[in-house]
């Protein structure tokens, strides 16, 4: 048994191509070929823990991942967010691998998952990318999203300037070019690609600001509480996709514009089949579409075995 | 954050108190002051997988716990249980302790819960302890039962006369006088308090043996799928006592007798309250009395949490 720390983590990170493992992760899971049991969550005083777990069929491991949020701790000088993924073996049961990753392999695959949902759904020239979020997703997203798009034009949305400014300082340094604004309406005014990164329990998105060609992915929500995106701009989008449509019927975007009664279930395309087909993603630039991204086991699977192999290499 | 080994474990257990703190888990847990979500459950092929977690409010700590059962793994020279307990602070979500238990506390746990009911739910003179099971969890309950019970005449059941012959000669040497038997309805017929472990689908004890004035822990069944215990022997026993009420509604012997229409959920009693009061335990020698265990996770969170504290007394 082995215990893999954040360091050596993130000192392999940058060697796996974990992009292609990801999506393959997706493709896998829209076939039906991994196992995913329902999310396991548990709500305590000061924050929430989810626990992911599950298996592809087949394949040697499979991977029971914890992750939290405690949103207070920032203020007691903490990241909000922490966890661990654990390893097994599928034929033994016996643990093989212990990644004390802390949370941050959780935020690195939700990114990922950002950057495969632009690269199949984002219009063909996006002109200017708006984030709505100035945390570390909010931050990751853009990351990852210059491996499969151009644009280098930011505006970021925030309820604190201080935090906005800090932003754009650290997002510069990665060679953006990033405005800022108080005013989340700016954001669906302005950009083509829009990502959502916010624990909100209110819409941060508004459908009276919606215009044609746009790609907007939600991740901030992974619960039946939070929500940062007006329904209507589901029921009035060309494209639905879910990261996973049984968990989005739960928790999420989707659940919320199902709930409301402004989308059906029918109408959903699950992202593993817009990668793979038979869904296909945008067909033309004047399309309206929209991710919700809630996280799937599938993506904890695959980059706790990625991190694994690579290792042990 | 530490890890503590099994070696570790082993080594502090023998100094630690557990049956009251395990009994005080119960008090709580049936008092409404444990949050304990559903069982995460996974199936694979050559195993299952259960995770169990939860807090007590208020308190420091909140649990997670992975064990699995791969019934092939002796076959390959390997223990059929495994897993691991985490230890998290209930403030801030911290990771303070990783108990490389490889199911022995679970083990423990569960042999403790077996005392706990005998405790209050045992016939006031025991003359024989019939066990059902030859492996870890029929061993452990006789060891824990010796906290409690005067009794030292045993009879067990197994399906292998060599794994009964091995039992034997393993539990003489703890003190015990044990015969044996390849006929499972012996049990009923001569002992007055019989435990339960194996991981039987189809009832190992028949209502047509049951006698007055016997008590019987089921510890085996865990899951929906199964069944130690003939429904008829629960439908006719004067107490059923449920370790968690919530979860026998959805798995084990109790699960069982319900599904098949002899059982209701008001003629339950929680051994929480049986503990604590309001509800009553066996109160004559001639009441056939049944307590069904399918492990929940406030005794988890106890015996982690006392591990955690000697390791670090």
């Amino acid at each position: 048994m082995e215990i893999i720390t954040l360091d050596q983590i993130k000192q392999v990170l940058p060697y796996i191509d974990i992009l292609p493992q990801i999506e393959e992760g997706f493709r896998e899971y829209s076939k039906g070929k991994v196992t995913v049991p329902p999310v396991g969550e548990m709500i305590l005083d000061k924050g929430e823990v989810h626990i992911k777990y599950g298996f592809v069929k087949g394949e040697e491991y499979y991977v029971i991942k914890i992750a939290s949020g405690f949103y207070g701790n920032p203020d007691l000088g903490l990241p909000s967010g922490n966890g661990l993924m654990l390893l097994f073996k599928q034929k033994t049961g016996e643990l093989v691998s212990i990644l004390l990753d802390e949370g941050y392999l959780t935020d690195i695959r939700t990114a990922v998952a950002g950057a495969i949902a632009a690269k199949y759904l984002a219009p063909s020239k996006v002109h200017k990318i708006g984030i709505a979020g100035t945390g570390t997703q909010g931050r990751l997203q853009l990351l990852y999203l210059k491996e499969v798009v151009n644009c280098r034009e930011i505006l970021v949305w925030g309820r604190k300037q201080e935090k906005l400014d800090a932003y754009k300082s650290d997002m510069e340094k990665e060679g953006f070019h990033v405005e800022t604004t108080l005013d989340s309406s700016e954001i669906l005014k302005q950009c083509n690609l829009v990502v959502t990164s916010t624990p909100s329990k209110t819409p941060v998105l508004s459908r009276k600001d919606l215009k044609q060609g746009i790609h907007i992915t939600a991740v901030g929500s992974d619960t039946p509480e939070k929500q940062e995106v007006d329904s209507l701009i589901l029921r009035d989008a060309d494209i639905v996709v879910a990261d996973s449509i049984e968990q989005c019927m739960v928790r999420g975007e989707i659940y919320k514009a199902i709930e409301a009664g402004v989308l059906k279930k029918e109408e959903l395309l699950e992202l593993g089949n817009v990668i793979a087909g038979p869904a296909r993603g945008r067909t033309s630039d004047q399309q309206i579409t929209i991710a919700d991204l809630t996280g799937v086991a599938v993506q904890d699977i695959s980059i706790a075995t990625a991190v694994h192999k690579a290792v042990n290499e």
